[in-house]
């Protein structure tokens, strides 16, 4: 019984572990930026006049796009959009100290909008690695993943960007890949092949319709995704290439949905998903001279790519290489990612004084000649004076191709020693086989009315709850009549370690 | 078979083909504004900070509350949400080639943030068209209504913008006005009265929720689609008597709703669409000083007007015209449309300098004195420079009335036509008269589990396969436990051409 | 019949009476603000880039955000949403006219940007009262009760902002305790235990999801209704301190929740509500300099006060003191209020121009010296020129808690007051106690398809309609199969009064 008591304590008492030390790291270590501090700022205006929608935009899209996004599962909307919103405000604060510690410039971290924005980004990461173990894995799991991949991603974040010198305005290698090789790496190593027997895994038509709330607000703010943190005209034109991208990806996703399908019907685990993908693959190439017709073409390619992925790839990675991925990440991340990394070091390679003029230093500021130097601003909004690399366009390139490299490797490493913790440590309250895709074991349910029960007095009752208990339960409200039976005890029985 | 695999092929092929026309036609006809070109560019600041935020907000209202308003049918929410994305997907790419053509200033179409905007436009009017022919036409059919309707809307702006030269900020007479009567238009030339007997059209309670999304979204957002092009007094204006027509509007709707019920009650179709009513009507005013209770006024007359044209209009057009109108386009977009139109006319008329000051010539270009000069900012965002043409307040009402005149006329004419294309040229995967308001046709719909056959195995089930076949379908979810017998072949067969 | 159809005419009637008024009296004495008017407006710019993008936020948070929230309710979504807008399209036209009575400066009101602002933040107030009340009270009654609402809360914040000088950027205690207080004193007085009868008072699936729609919006954008009126450091600070508040309070509301439950399951009642606490607690004192350790520490305390509250306090007031709260207001905005107004009392106590150095006199105009002066930005968005009252800093922290006590003290003998009115006032349409949080007496209901009764030819069938009268209704899609016979003459002789 203590060890009960134990074992519904942790997750909890972990939270509140977490915030305090968060309190106490925020104490001895963050100061305001220094245009939000009374005494400090000298002036009237402030950044959040040029950040600020543009943040909110990717708010939406991080806790109300993936949030709902990852509503389709039929029985695990709760948990979806819940243990996304715990993740992401988890991980704003974690990543406020982590990425503040990368970039530190002065005594304090400072907080601020352009922060704020990089945290946000930083939960987009965790979020997406979330989505390759929805419903496979349990609350207090995610919180240990949410934290080491963060520390992780502050790494290969400033390996690239510091160190590498690669440019990923819309974050396609840090965020995009990362975030889903380090979650299909946490699943690999977590894997259960009895997640294949779920009756689970489905939709219901109203949380596809959930699901799109989060398709749509993702695609429509994913422009400021991209060129938030750009400025001048590379923030201009990467809000046009993201938006042609997303259009054109719409469209080569809908005819490829049809033209895969038996009966060329749609598909709306497809439409939900690969009409995003554009978004990802003009990533890193969004603010660069790539024309309106090479964003359409980069579109067009992911919607494809990404189409392809969902029907052929994500059945080859469950069967032969034991990789379930619940949301697809592989296809709307983890591949148009790829790809977008290979058009940013193809358009570098393409980048001259001819086509950027003067703004070729601004956007690639590695190519500064040595003797000269350059601004720019980093992921966390500072800007940065660096004397110039003296680059070529041919080794822009192949930095940017070792970023991308870089990236996949430590994703990947840091993902399946990742899921190793959450695999090797006891008592983590993973959900057991039958509560695979469930929010039964982590939430309590609305109780259904039992209408039917009362309704025939004469024996002529469809169900009953002697029924019930033996069959598929009945779907009505896309939740089922069952007394609420999973218990602590039952929970730590079904966990592996 | 090999016809069957063809119209199977037919929408994705045509999707693909369009797709790869965009990219050719990009490629040889469209460059980055000059804001947003890396060498052209001059400044650090662009485009952006000024209509982004305002951008954002149409976008919205394009893909959220369009898309969602029309998931109110209880079976048609993947097609209502899912083809708005791909009709607006298809439309704004193809209406930046068009309107860039239309009001091309540079050897090349320039692509940009105003670009985007008047883009997201057009796509308002092909979904308002959508909205009339909801769950009777099929999605090949709105592709090729979509692309043709994009040209005859760019000649009937170009018409009236640049030659008539009124006014219409919120473009209530160029898009609603034309939207809606193309659509209704094409919807009389498919009419087929067995629609009237479909059990599909009507809603369900979590449908009209799903509804009520988008409506809100675009009631909060309607001050954004009509002063986004405005500026400086102009946009302040149109936030203002945008915000409070809207206002007014929802109050005399939820009153009007109720005193034509013969209990009292509400109508959630009244509060999902006539709501609405007020932003249109006043969209042509938005920016004129029509004064605080003036757009009270016209707020209010849009209400009552909207929901009387529901409750007693589209009865009428339906049985005596054979006008049937899905979602009342007329009711929500063409009769306040019109409303806006006369407004308009109204209170050009009474525009002085009086009242206005020197603003008057911004407001109305064409009212500069013949000698003199006026700079004005066109629907795309241009600025134009125009000799003034010495209008009179009367004059210019003439041209606000003509222009009304001709959108009702070239859209009504146009969408016969377009009607006449889709009926006529056979085999477009039209929806036989069993498939009207349901996804079934177009969309790979979620299993029930038959939890119900598995539940009594003595016998008492209440349901089985058999019964289901013969039966109206169960809605336990919105939609039905169905064997997916709706084959290319069949559905052919019920193609009326 | 005369008395039927006059009842079945009130709410209509009242409606549409009160917008003619509104028509009026905006024409008598509103007028455009300076910057939105063509003849007096100087400049090209206007206050709409300054405030527009936070304003649509708000916007968003009271139509969008309250509204969803409310839609919990397995049998009220309609009434949620529905009179949700309703009442904020009557409440900002009624805010307009009394708040611009309060701060008048001209000969006229001026309407613009930031009185629609503060319309909005008064809309709020009401809808909260509105979360108390949900599902007990009629529509008829709602505008009673906010027309007088309004009235109070105009008074209450003149008294505290213009003669007591407090200072509340997030209008924790003008805003959210007012509304609160005001609200569960009209529930205390209009009180019927037959309410913990209901049958209704539940949640299923999707109502919580939709729900969750409202929270993640509130919570996304309580940074602008924070910081919305501020501006420069102040309104960054104001940004950064909600924006942590929130994500501390997600993280303990979770933990808490958890704790507090028998099984260490979630509740989603405190997901939905309790995560939201931070901002409340965090509104008097977002702009202050409580540095950002001091924001996380409120919202962590705020997400423990709400969920406790909503564990252990709902239930003491609804059973002890006879206050039932529907949506919980007390632990969402009423506790976490007081708190702020609390904390805004601490951290003025300690604020000095060590801290604040020249802008101490901004934040807390009271505090400019005798002999000097000051200009603060008040609630309507005004600039206001006082001379100094030279206030200490202990003073001013005096002055915040007259502020708080004033405003619970003045809500609460306010909402008796009008909760006397429409308890005592006949025939205002109240529910009668089987029609307590069900859509079915203000609304058309969609009609069941009744497949059931046609689906068992031979008798088996299991729901008919005579049973269906006698027993529960059965809940497929969260409404119920009945005729509907909730006719006026019933719902009258249900009426209290």
């Amino acid at each position: 019984m203590a060890s009960l008591w134990m074992s519904k304590l942790k997750l909890p008492l972990l939270l509140l572990i977490l915030q305090i030390i968060f309190v106490v790291l925020f104490g001895l270590t963050v100061e305001y930026d220094d245009s939000a501090d009374a005494k400090r700022s000298s002036s009237k205006t402030n950044d959040v006049e040029k950040y600020y929608p543009m943040f909110q935009d990717v708010h939406v899209m991080i806790f109300v796009g993936f949030g709902f996004l990852m509503t389709f599962l039929k029985r695990y909307g709760y948990s979806s959009v819940g243990f996304n919103m715990l993740l992401g405000a988890l991980v704003i604060q974690w990543a406020i100290l982590v990425l503040g510690y990368f970039h530190k410039e002065h005594d304090k971290i400072q907080v601020g909008i352009t922060s704020m924005l990089t945290a946000d980004f930083a939960a987009a990461a965790v979020l997406i690695s979330f989505g390759a173990l929805l419903g496979k894995v349990g609350p207090l799991q995610l919180v240990i993943v949410a934290m080491i991949e963060i520390a992780i991603f502050g790494l290969n974040e400033w390996i690239g960007v510091k160190h590498l010198q690669a440019v990923d305005i819309g974050g396609s290698m840090f965020v995009h890949a990362f975030g889903a090789y380090f979650g299909l790496a946490v699943s690999r190593v977590n894997d259960n092949r009895k997640v294949n027997n779920s009756k689970n895994e489905g939709t219901v038509v109203h949380s596809d319709l959930f699901s799109m709330i989060g398709t749509i607000f993702l695609w429509l703010f994913w422009p400021s995704f991209n060129s938030a943190l750009a400025a001048g005209d590379d923030q201009h034109r990467a809000v046009i290439n993201t938006y042609l991208a997303l259009a054109a990806c719409c469209m080569t996703t809908f005819a490829i949905s049809s033209l895969v399908d038996k009966h060329g019907k749609f598909d709306m685990v497809h439409i939900q998903n690969a009409t995003l993908a554009g978004g990802v693959a003009v990533g890193t190439t969004a603010d660069m001279m790539i024309e309106p017709y090479g964003a359409l073409l980069i579109g067009s390619l992911a919607g494809f790519l990404s189409t392809v992925g969902y029907k052929y790839i994500t059945p080859f990675l469950n069967t032969k290489l034991r990789v379930h991925d619940t949301c697809g990440v592989n296809n709307l991340h983890g591949m148009p990612a790829i790809f977008a990394g290979i058009a940013g070091a193809v358009a570098s390679s393409l980048a001259t004084t001819d086509n950027y003029g003067f703004s070729l230093y601004e956007s690639f500021p590695a190519r500064v000649p040595v003797n000269g130097s350059a601004a720019y601003i980093d992921l966390t909004g500072n800007i940065q004076v660096d004397p110039g690399l003296g680059r070529s366009a041919g080794q822009q390139a192949g930095y940017q191709m070792a970023a991308l490299a870089v990236t996949v490797a430590i994703a990947t490493v840091g993902g399946l020693l990742t899921g190793l913790v959450i695999r090797l440590v006891p008592n983590l309250g993973k959900p057991g086989e039958q509560q695979f895709f469930d929010d039964e074991k982590y939430w309590n349910l609305p109780e259904m009315e039992h209408t039917f029960d009362h309704a025939q007095p004469n024996g002529s009752h469809c169900i009953n709850e002697s029924e019930l208990d033996e069959s598929p339960r009945p779907m009505f409200r896309g939740h089922a009549v069952q007394e609420p039976h999973t218990t602590i005890q039952e929970a730590e029985s079904t966990d592996q370690a």
